[in-house]
């Protein structure tokens, strides 16, 4: 598991004055910075090799400005050429959100899913984890 | 159902060249406008009614800057107090993106969800359709 | 000029009740479309031709979620290789904020600046006003 | 001055295939935390004393995804009841971008701006410096 701490910045608020919906799948993205670099360690986009299939977010508490969120993140499926990762942000000892994302692995010039390396495979393997375990 | 063209923005796009994926859930987000006013006509987020409980997005296809996106709206589940939202972005004839949102009527006085009122209920009633009708 | 109507997002606001500040750069950006087009009329941003060398932007009355908001832009400078765009964000007949871009035509290849064409000085020319007039 | 690091999110790039210029403004407005901390400690915005008067940006060099930005935030202008933020984004050594916002210390209740509470004022000062000490 992947863990980051991120400070919410005023713009990340809305006029209900707690965090935006739409800024969890940003600060997700910001968090799987982690995971990218197991592909791209340089995070060149130009040799990207990752898409996103799909993405779901349940909000479960109101998260806040002025309190840091920390982030986590792991894989809960790691497939042939996709895999599923699942991130949550706590505050405050509170699950504020907790997401999942499908990446494929992609072949950006034949335009199409990829079999994932076995090197980078092996690392993925390492962040496999039973969702149950990190919501505890 | 409700539709409403967008034209994207410069910063919708990121460094592979087309529309960010954090983007979808912002425009829907927008187009949502139209469900938002039947609870509070005047969009006063003093009055606002409505909280959000999960949201999902698929990308079927890259989406671009530099070409008008329609963004449709409907329903597709009308429950007792909650409500699904089905959206999709199209792009030159190709559903570029479909999403899901549940929203639940909120009573933020007393935090926890209400009933929806049945004018309201009524209104909604209009837009409820079955996913397939939309995507053909 | 170039005039265009913006409707608001919620996610546009922040936790004054307001629109956040950090949406000005992000709606005149928008508006600079009609701009973009002068220079690359598809606005494919392979063929980008045009860099930013500052902004300003002042913040005159608090612009609001629920109101449709008027973004006009046009040409208070016409250099060589550079112009700078004046912007404003108008709503309910009340002049919410006002902004300055130096845009830079460039040369991405050669990493320099690069003299205006004839034929996009000739358009541009046509949208050069000063700014008195403008904000009367 | 004020300092902290910021790790670039892949949705701040745009298609040019570097940080789009309207996220500098909201990087600046996250690293100006260290100072509406000086205002409002627990940055609860139901107690805010400061509104946005202007803002500019330069944008000196291309920033970009991959590497660690070190944000610089300190005041070179204090008066009676404004002051103004300089802030700096550096990136590899590179000064990327550096911009200037006028904040104005407001009474939200009575709508007009209030002169800066002496405590406040004594905290501010000690981040005074001239602009050139810092590019230096």
């Amino acid at each position: 598991m992947f863990t980051r701490t991120l400070e919410p910045a005023f713009y990340d608020t809305d006029a209900l004055g707690h965090i935006n919906n739409t800024r969890l799948p940003a600060w997700f993205e910001w968090a799987r910075n982690d995971l990218f670099r197991l592909f791209t360690p340089n995070l060149d986009p130009r040799k990207w090799a990752l898409i996103m299939a799909r993405m779901d977010v349940e909000y479960r508490a109101e998260l806040y400005y002025g309190e840091e969120v920390e982030l986590r993140t792991w894989l809960t499926r790691l497939g042939n050429s996709s895999f599923t990762v699942t991130q949550q942000a706590w505050q405050g000892g509170r699950l504020g959100a907790q997401g999942n994302t499908v990446m494929v692995h992609y072949d950006h010039a034949a335009k199409r899913a990829a079999p994932l390396p076995e090197a980078i495979r092996a690392e993925l393997q390492k962040h496999v984890q039973e969702p149950a375990e990190a919501e505890s």
